[in-house]
């Protein structure tokens, strides 16, 4: 089956038609700019990129102008719509209703609009792409694939917060945890990659990229996860601060004289790698400035490192034991650099890197020596490959 | 020498008086409700608990009813104020001027006096008291011990926010940590208990009180803390939150129709054991309730062991391995259910808890096996002595 995987956000969509059967990507994509001008950015695999600077009114035209893309003569994959058996959508806040992915009904769009005020800034984007993709191609099947789905398996202690509990109750405030696709795509692989019985394994994955997050997989379930209510607890991020004392909160808004909004987007979007460089939130713009011996561009690289190595510290210790640390998305997947450096700090549970083979990156690969009592994995994530496998399963 | 301990409060102030050559606490006592009607609780060792209702309306008058306590002919412990060598003085705060104890001067105190900003409601109330003694004993010299000075050997990775550099440079918003005196006598003693070269050591104490916090101690220095800018960041606590989304703040902000200052008070006073029991802030008492079967104690005892587990594991990673543990404070030094639920995660480190001894409380112990690759110990926590040390080394 063809399954079309949409990942739509306020102003953007992006989109990838996978072959289910090879679990190949026949094409992708990128729409910006929906409601301010518009770009279509149309990759056919192994052909060449297209760029088109086209109008966009709403989602619906970019939807509409994707699946014109796809089944253009020229730098189209398929020759008619009714190839596209099925539509994924990415998902980001599935609250406590969905702890798995599921076809979308009138039922289920309602309860994902309920958890719009979890995610304020994403779900309703991602209703949006939904709603246009059900005009367009009315009788196709659809499937919602949460962010934070494979996250419902924390026990309370790891998803409650030490609140007055009412708050859980009458607003249901706790850890959610994001990135659960990429989570669960890469413990699964990492299975697979060491032989580890999923059913008694202990797996930490560390999702590292501009957005990172860290998870503890216990038995393939999600038992602990760095992010919270919002992607913004847990690492320093590109831009985001991660973990502070909430106490900061007031003492920056008396300070620079601003409001709690105005406070939470310092923390959202100046904080992080960029905030500590005060240049870059980008990882390897700071790897080869600290190379250089740029002082603040080595303390940002220090400190994130530092912050990862005490997630996979904790989540040890939550499971009482680790069998494989995984490393995925943009820096972890492709900078040995970092992985060194974290795993520097993890002689005590024999962790041992096979220095040629961490000099690797992009493949799956376990670049541990065979003494290591752990196994490293660099494992590239695939949250569109889970989405289309999530979506194939259910429709 | 006979030192004069005072921890000063804003409207409470508690004190020993500490012969210094045995160590031995000669009297202690408590200041209640300063400047609003008073009670003096006075306690000479050995002796009978006094009360007294006397109306103090200021801290000048508490001390003075102190002093007068200490010389009475008839509860006294000394003949003449002649007798006290020295005034050691607790104060929160030390920013980052103090890396140690210190001698009091007319600069030290305007230094403290800098510091405020970073602890208003604590450093204030222990200039008062230091005012109020340098008054009353004109000629008897006093010292500040600070509470985050023992922290102040913590590197940059460990000290920094994810939050824009600037903030650090300007308002010097960093971690600070708390507990220091108590995390520093603790470390000390579990060298002793132990036989750790303290050069070559990496000890865990966990301060579990109504405040509560968890110190990485590398060769004798703190390298990592839990608490942060101020005592609220960290691990659950008696009615703190401890680590939250920052995020959460503008959501209970929203819902609840609060300031930011108000979310800030329901951090500090509604939330943590109290905020997850709904009913008390007490350990003892959620031990109980949870015995009984009470759901909402359970979750709140597990989950407060669930986060220091947390920390243990994530400050072991700090330091690339672990020789000893340490409980300390109410809970830490006098709770084996505590310790034992805490240590069944630890077994990956070859943690062995001996049953007999750790249902012993109140001394110190070390309470693991002889097998056990990590030293588990009890150790009371004696932050007085601690000044009163510091304090005769200094003058």
């Amino acid at each position: 089956m063809k399954v079309l995987v949409i990942n739509c956000g306020s102003s953007s969509l992006k989109y990838q038609l996978i072959d289910s059967e090879s679990e190949i990507a026949l094409a992708s994509g990128l729409c910006e700019r929906i409601g301010i001008d518009g770009k279509l950015i149309h990759k056919p695999t192994g052909g060449e990129k297209k760029t088109f600077d086209v109008q966009m009114d709403n989602h619906e035209v970019a939807i509409k102008l994707v699946l014109d893309a796809l089944t253009d003569k020229e730098h189209g994959v398929i020759t008619s719509l009714d190839e596209i058996g099925a539509v994924g959508h990415r998902v980001v806040h599935g609250g406590e209703k969905f702890a798995s992915s599921t076809v979308i009904t009138e039922e289920v769009l309602k309860a994902i609009e309920e958890c719009n005020e979890l995610a304020p800034l994403h779900n309703p984007a991602n209703l949006i792409g939904i709603n246009a993709c059900k005009r367009l191609m009315k009788d196709v099947p659809m499937v919602a694939v949460f962010d934070t789905a494979f996250h419902q398996t924390m026990p309370e202690k790891a998803y409650l917060y030490g609140l007055p509990y009412e708050y859980y109750e009458k607003y249901k405030i706790r850890r959610y945890g994001f990135h659960g696709t990429s989570h669960s795509y890469v413990s699964e692989r990492a299975y697979e990659m060491t032989g580890l019985d999923k059913n008694n394994s202990k797996v930490i994955v560390c999702h590292l990229g501009n957005g990172a997050s860290v998870t503890a997989v216990k038995n393939g379930e999600s038992i602990d996860t760095s992010m919270g209510l919002t992607p913004l607890e847990g690492l320093i991020m590109g831009t985001r601060s991660g973990d502070i004392d909430p106490a900061i909160i007031e003492f920056i808004a008396k300070k620079e004289n601003l409001n709690l909004s105005e406070v939470l987007n310092v923390l959202n979007k100046k904080s992080g790698m960029l905030g500590l460089s005060g240049t870059t939130s980008d990882f390897r713009d700071i790897l080869a400035a600290s190379k250089e011996g740029n002082k603040r561009a080595i303390i940002a690289w220090e400190t994130f490192a530092y912050h990862v190595t005490k997630y996979i510290g904790a989540y040890t210790a939550a499971m009482n034991g680790v069998d494989a640390i995984c490393f995925t998305a943009g820096l972890g997947e492709n900078n040995g650099a970092m992985r060194a450096l974290i795993c520097s700090y993890l002689g005590y549970l024999g962790v041992e890197l096979d220095e040629e083979l961490n000099s690797r990156y992009g493949e799956d690969l376990v670049v541990s020596t065979s003494n290591s009592k752990v196994k490293i994995c660099m494992i590239p994530t695939n949250e569109e490959l889970k989405i289309a496998r999530e979506t194939v399963a259910l429709v």
